[in-house]
């Protein structure tokens, strides 16, 4: 059962997986950035190695729901953003979770050398690539929606003056 | 100066980059898909070191010019994809080229490692990784264009055929 | 369609399967093996991301099938094993084939660090973890069968007098 | 001496060992799920270097004292599960413990990178390959006895309804 | 707007920037000991990513501005000194800032590893790069100016001395 | 100045250098041994990096001095083993600091890879390589010594002893 | 013996050191470069190992001879550049040659990890870092020498020009 | 059964183990050099995994049969030297032989890691690490041994003379 964190009216054209709940204080950084930039989403826990079956009804209704990307957070042999990508056309943005052991090392590698046939868009480590992962699926809507690319611009516009002023925190 | 691989009324939808012509022999497996999916390219030499204003020309003109994804494929200290990131409001898939040295480790940090504010999605190191990044801006612009959809779900089911007829050819 | 290479009057216990048939030059050593310890099997191309209906399927049948133990070989981003593992009660031995960007680093680490809940008894990389895969699968059948055991004990001791015997071969 | 955890009537199948009264730790994730399994077992400290001699007793004495298999958790240059695996016909399961310095990447490839000959089956690395571990001596057990396959799926079954409702965890 | 630090009448020779600035916790080594050995030094937030445009206006007036050398700390994808040294004929010193998840591994790997054709001068990971890159800009400018040499080889002096008389302070 | 921990009559057979203060945390564990085992030694700060000439001298004078083994703690770039061997016929062993950025594969790394031709006989990382620097500088010594082999062979046996009760401590 | 590939009438100001005449092969596109830029420099064979009176006689005289930089190539644990830079004011830059075992990575550790008060400026592994170990020089060069800088700028627009050119020679 | 190689008068003090015949074209750039050196010695095959009696056997009976010093050649899980460390009390040196798949980390680490308590001198990965053994090894009997002391010496000074001279065959 996923939840949706927008205004009723609005269809979520994006769907955010983890596989468990605590992936979550990572990926929150992705559902927030999003909420920012006014693009609505759902969320929802789907274990590759402990659903299987509901990560494959996920995939499988995914362009019926109307999502136009999903975004797949997974740690250590992190197998759901491929295996969702097998089952769908959508394009599938991977999140590599920070792991304890080996610090996501393995959640990357498991997520970016997908063979060639089936491509996951891979983000950097951690809440990083939590929040690019939305950026990212901020710039593919931009492409037809212009009312997100302007959100976008914005975003970047004050990235940008926040960086230039940073120069005056120094000390 | 960029070359088109393409019928003239088409307008290429997607830009493929790469840093240095020697990264061709990996990136062509993503020219060629393309052609076989009939999405209509670009394809340049643009050195984020050696032509770096080249490099920003080609980002600020890059929605002007019609293009809706760039693919971008470089090796080593791998700054290109993440430079025109920071340059387009487009979506850019970055490409690790397999290097000599550390067999594209490099390039894949160095490509996959962003900071969280200008994404880059990320594909598999090498041939594999360019031929993900095909299928991958096919995907994104499968989403608005039936066309490009009905190839996509055809290589897809051909790439399932010929999987599961390759038990017979095992020994 | 797998396809069994034994006596029609054994029925396989074994079943071999791998992620394309380029893995074959490495599991062959597998296949081989149990055919010296006269352990019947099926071996079989069931790709995680080209075929993953028929990956399902495969797994949710394994055990109607008569198999009691799994053997899965996978590289790169190497999902197969634990996805099969997921799908079933039977153990599940991975073999991470040795890739030919990351030499198998990307493979083992993508079949080891399973999650706790879903267990995959990782072999080691390449043809030697192929070879292991199948002694592996006759220790486990050889608790219950005493002529398993016996053809274990025999390989065993002939390996030993083998090793004895290479010091004479040092130059 | 080991020490064995279940009611006497019950003849232990499988035995926990590990490298040094430290690892207990995470080993003992192992031990809790077989109890939860109903899976009688034993533990004990047998150390490949600093107690070599006792290592080989154990192992020689494994199966008369009727294990079906061994768990065995080692760090660092992690000899104890390919030492005990060269000393028995048993099925050996290795646990690489989480070391202080390199995080268990010396002890997961000391277990994994067995060679052809002599198996090991490898978990991941820390607690979540203890507790696998104990999933897969479950696995292993479970085809030819019942109650432990019941106990198996009940647990899986657990599992999956756990991880369907974590989504409304999250937040 | 870059900040310098020293009496007005000296003209910086050496301009530090940085990627963030969360980045001067380790930079602030390099600028301390600038002050020590009396380098007149300007320091600045310069992000390659964040602010494109206004890192090559750097590039492009650093000589013009009197800079003889430039000190750039980055961390993750580092890009910072490489596009720096793609846009200016100074000699750029590269710090791989300590990245929170791969410990500036790729933060190494993404400076260092520069195609032939653009030299960034790496120093270790963290701090002690800092360090360092202050000492290398020393020792650079040594060569025309006598007095840095002097507080170069007193600063030295003082090394020695304090490392020969640590051995009484064992235990 | 080196400092000399035992009964004035007993002449110090191995030395224990170290590249900074800041290693004796780890390096005392050798020290420690020693004294356990009775072995006379003395203890001092040598820079490789900091104090070059008293590097040389120091390895110079070590025959004469009566050492038979000198044992070299070093972190990161460690240069310090592998040099003292290049200037001394004596047995070096090179112990790596655990490192604050790359936990010691760079010390590692930098003490093993010696070329062929100079030797550093390296151990583990960190305190546990340290007290095995004095164990193995034991065996060295243990081989024309029979009050040390006693001692190392009371020592081991302890070592048994202690493992063996172990068992008894889990939970 | 040092080897000097200049007119006679010209000082040279560059040292090319190398720990092997091995690694000649990857030094020698430093050497090129350094002619094609009308630098003069000297080239010696200098083992940090093999011959460590020679060369600290060498890093003493190196201010006396002229030299205003030192380039030094070693591979493994490649202690020549920084003890060079132990025993002199002179900027040293390091160059890691590709090994054959770690292709490098042993190499590049061992020379980019000073500690804090030694610097060596760390170029890419292999003959990339040792061509940008010509070009780093000639930066540090240029600073003071107007006609390196003309080299320079039109080696590095020679560079832009074929960059762009490159284009047309895909496919 | 070892062979000796050398005049039957000399009792060897060196044995040279190793894990299977094909480490041979490794290990015997140490039994070439030990040769050069005139240091009698035996060498055999001893597979820790494949032989685990008589590796016992061969350490129980090491001191009894004159060794005084053990160099053990071993890849992958490369267990031999640390078990035959915990079963003498003679030194052990340990050489990770180049593996085919992980070019010898796994040796190393297994090797080189272990525990405090039980010591294994480790080398460089491969045919250098094997000549360092047989030079390591002439250190530790040069201490007691004035003719195998002037032979090293000897080697030591051709090294350096060797090395000095090959400035010249630069180019």
């Amino acid at each position: 059962m996923s939840s949706t964190n927008q205004p009723s009216n609005l269809r979520p054209k994006v769907a955010i997986v983890m596989g468990s709940k605590s992936d979550w204080t990572q990926m929150k950084e992705c559902a927030q950035l999003l909420e920012g930039l006014k693009i609505p989403y759902t969320k929802e826990v789907v274990s590759a190695h402990r659903m299987p079956d509901e990560m494959f009804r996920f995939s499988e209704t995914a362009v019926s729901n109307g999502y136009e990307v999903i975004i797949a957070g997974a740690g250590g042999a992190a197998h759901l953003p491929g295996m969702i990508a097998s089952k769908t056309t959508l394009p599938v943005i991977g999140v590599p979770i920070k792991s304890s052991t080996l610090n996501g090392v393995d959640s990357l590698l498991s997520i970016v050398q997908m063979p060639g046939g089936v491509p996951v868009a891979t983000m950097a480590i951690g809440a990083a690539g939590a929040k690019n992962a939305a950026l990212f699926a901020a710039r593919l809507l931009a492409v037809h929606d212009s009312a997100i690319l302007r959100n976008l611009i914005d975003f970047q516009n004050i990235q940008t003056e926040y960086a230039k002023k940073s120069t005056e925190e120094l000390e």
